[in-house]
């Protein structure tokens, strides 16, 4: 029997709210058995890249990554968040290392070839090196993961969280059974995005494909639960989506994705 | 026998100079031995503060770190900085990892207690925990550390670079045959600060104490000095002085320090 291992990602709305972060993490340090953690990176980049007056260059709803922005998302992710992250989950005896893609040259992506659209430095992952994460992990060592990788040749690349979780995930699913949450600000996929308790408890590829002719899911939701079909076509165990709360509370709402 | 691991620590001289880096993590990634790296922050945290509009407060020609300013420290020193190297390492196909002292809970400190003068997040090194870092070692993983510890309650604490290159150094003495290098923009101990040629060859306890006597050395290297005898009298093998260059040229002229 393979051992069990979460991976959580958690979004803008817990990074965003100091409160919040610590009483995830609180609850975070407390999970048995082996976990890996995967932070965005909130408004804080935003932030940063105003109060430095780098302008922000969107294409489709998409941020371009140049150089200076990608300066400043390792300063923020890498840095700040992360490093922050951390230091709370030793604080809770946590033992946790933080990572980026290129620290033990765990994620390599490649940077997306320009077509239409020239989005800079952003990678989409090409391979997860599980070797030195299983090593930590079998040493009760908590690997924390912002959203940044490398392409082996010295370059860093911006990349998005979701992806990372999942290609983790996928990664780690021939040696653990692999349970991924992704934690947001609502209680799982809603039939209707202004009503909280219409939570759909399970979404399977059929029921899938029907919520999308609908449209009941659509926007930033799509690349999210492409990323859990993803994943579960890849072997991973079980994928959640909902608040953080479920992680701990067995009875609280969250939608579970099933094939 | 015990096995080697060299200590290196670079500073701004180093870091601040993208070409100099570049050619030097290329010789540093040769290295065979278990190696760490430390690295300070050069002037990108200043450059940083000043674009941030966040005020410098030195208090004796010492820089006070107040929140602002950790946060800055945090983005650049293990963001930017720590990040790019390892990337680069990467490329040179030597396997890093980044760390802070909060990352494995590697490098425990204590926040400067408030005397005189309240020098803020500012944390002395109070213990190294090895295991974590040896592990990884012996698994041909590179540890490269910039200059920031934890309190294991939370907080990030800025902590002199040199200083973690001689703690990390004597925490390993008993198990390895370490050797330390700080590395600088001059080619060691100099008679004469405007003369490159007057590097002293060897200085010991006692010609150290005539030195000081003679005000040869003053200013930034005293604590640097402090430092190697620091770390010699705590079994540290070997600790050199000079150009990055004394660690793979060895007609490099260097001042090697000794008992």
């Amino acid at each position: 029997m393979k051992n069990t291992l979460k991976i959580v990602k958690i979004g803008g709305n817990i990074i965003d709210d100091a409160v919040a972060l610590t009483t995830f993490l609180i609850d975070f340090a407390t999970i048995k058995s082996p976990k890996i953690l995967v932070h965005g990176g909130g408004k804080l980049a935003t932030r940063l890249a105003d109060d430095l007056q780098i302008p922000v260059n969107m294409i489709d709803g998409r941020r371009v990554t140049d150089q200076q922005t990608l300066d400043v998302i390792t300063m923020v992710y890498a840095g700040k968040i992360n490093k922050n992250i951390v230091a709370q989950l030793q604080a809770q005896d946590c033992n946790a290392i933080g990572f980026t893609g290129a620290d033990g040259n765990t994620i390599i992506a490649v940077k997306r070839p320009v077509q239409e659209v020239d989005y800079g430095f952003v990678g989409d992952v090409e391979q997860v090196k599980t070797s030195t994460l299983e090593l930590l992990l079998t040493n009760n060592i908590t690997p924390i993961f912002c959203a940044i990788t490398h392409d082996t040749k010295g370059q860093l690349l911006n990349t998005n969280a979701d992806t990372i979780a999942a290609e983790l995930a996928i990664a780690f699913a021939s040696s653990y059974d692999v349970s991924l949450y992704y934690c947001f600000e609502k209680n799982g996929v809603l039939k209707n995005v202004d009503d909280e308790e219409s939570v759909i408890d399970h979404i399977d590829t059929k029921s899938y494909k029907s919520l999308l002719e609908t449209g009941v899911i659509a926007n930033g939701m799509l690349p999210k639960l492409n990323n859990c079909f993803h994943a579960l076509n890849n072997n991973v165990q079980t994928v959640c989506i909902g608040q953080t709360s479920m992680l701990f509370n067995k009875n609280s709402k969250h939608t579970t994705m099933v094939l």
